[in-house]
């Protein structure tokens, strides 16, 4: 059977997925396209439906109970791209309780702009920071253009939203120091990080929280010449994230 | 006297600079906000006409013949911006020759996305890399778009936009080594650069041109977990400028 019909119970209640209160309410959020879908496969993600429009092919075996064909109308409607590819998965959000962090882990206080979330979970990702702790004044790393922006790293990384109070207490009684990335501090070149830290990036406009400031035991600066007053947060936090690892980068 | 009218002649000519057609015919392009604005005039910018909304206050001096006072209704038309701040620059776009680089400079083979491009150029600026040779495959570095991630850079960087084939031919002349940044190739935080390169960015879907991979010396990765395919193009370029320019970037 093919679903025509916008007001199709399961098309509107998935429609909802698009804003943050609707991905709230279900626990679930969107992947879209069908390398993202076979990613989110292989990244152990719990998919509950698989839209698939009409006369698409999956390049991949699904569930028969899985599968809901559409209209590329519907698709449309569900979809967040300009020229959706034709395959959408409603996939269950991944809920952890915060705990401590195994190794280098990354603190966002409050990083505002979906597409430097998702480019910080993707190279996050890449250079091997695992764990992920997001203040619950972050943009919401689950909306369709933050997914699409990580690049798969939120299938493959541990993301932990919680409370500013409640991740400093849990990272301070883990002994992991912080290490704020700011304009002013140690170049990050030079500096030798600790044995296990959390590299704090902070708000685009407003900066590190006062709250969080007061917590750091250490602040990095990129070097940068007087006529460029800052850097785009993700870029920053990708140069800060290698430069920290780098003597395992080295030896990879 | 206040221009009320989307219709009046200057307004509709420089409303022609949102789109790339129209920044060519007149070879300029659009600065906003008070900040930009300032930014842009004191990095030598030949401002034409500064528009601003009728009673806004700008923070510095302008000529007489250059100020252009508007309604919100004019300027919400020119700007590109949800909520206009009311001060908007139409801005000589600047021309350059093509010509030999001073110092390490960025070669952009072909990226395509405006805020990859912006992000680009503020980080090359951030880190001293002042010329950026761009093939014309790249997307214009002066639309709106650009300008505004570039938070000014494009006022303080040289910015060459030629054929992919005199980009080559001018770079060899001057004997500037080719510093491809690739998937393949030696880990970056390892490589020791040649005394004068152009690092070299690639299409964020298709990567760097056989024309130009075939003209590099060196390819340099950025090394990364097996889960995670690629990094943001912008991420990807501030991690290999700033690392291959390390040893300047310590010192300072």
């Amino acid at each position: 059977m093919i679903i025509t019909s916008k007001n199709n119970p399961l098309v509107k209640e998935t429609a909802t997925l698009k804003e943050k209160k609707g991905r709230k309410q279900l626990g679930a959020f969107l992947v879209e396209g069908r390398k993202m879908a076979e990613e989110c496969l292989s990244g152990g993600m719990t998919v509950e439906k698989i839209f698939v429009t009409d006369g698409v092919s999956l390049p991949f075996p699904v569930d028969e109970d899985k599968l809901v064909i559409v209209s590329q109308d519907v698709m449309r409607h569900l979809s967040d791209e300009k020229t959706p590819q034709g395959v959408l998965c409603r996939v269950k959000t991944p809920v952890r309780p915060l705990c401590a962090p195994k190794g280098n882990c990354l603190f966002l206080d409050g990083v505002a702009d979906p597409g430097n979330m998702g480019a910080i979970i993707r190279t996050a990702n890449a250079a091997g920071y695992d764990e992920l702790y997001l203040t619950r004044e972050c943009t919401d790393p689950f909306s369709p253009k933050s997914v699409r922006a990580s690049m798969s790293g939120v299938f493959f990384t541990k993301l932990y939203i919680a409370d500013r109070a409640d991740i400093l207490s849990v990272l301070k009684e883990a002994d992991v120091s912080l290490v704020v990335a700011d304009m002013g501090g140690v170049n990050v070149f030079s500096f030798t990080p600790p044995k296990q830290f959390a590299l704090v990036i902070g708000n685009e406009a407003n900066g590190i929280s006062d709250e969080v400031r007061e917590a750091a035991r250490h602040t990095v600066k990129i070097p940068m010449r007087a006529t460029q007053e800052s850097l785009n947060a993700a870029v920053a936090a990708g140069i800060s994230m290698y430069v920290l690892a780098k003597e395992k980068m080295i030896e990879d």
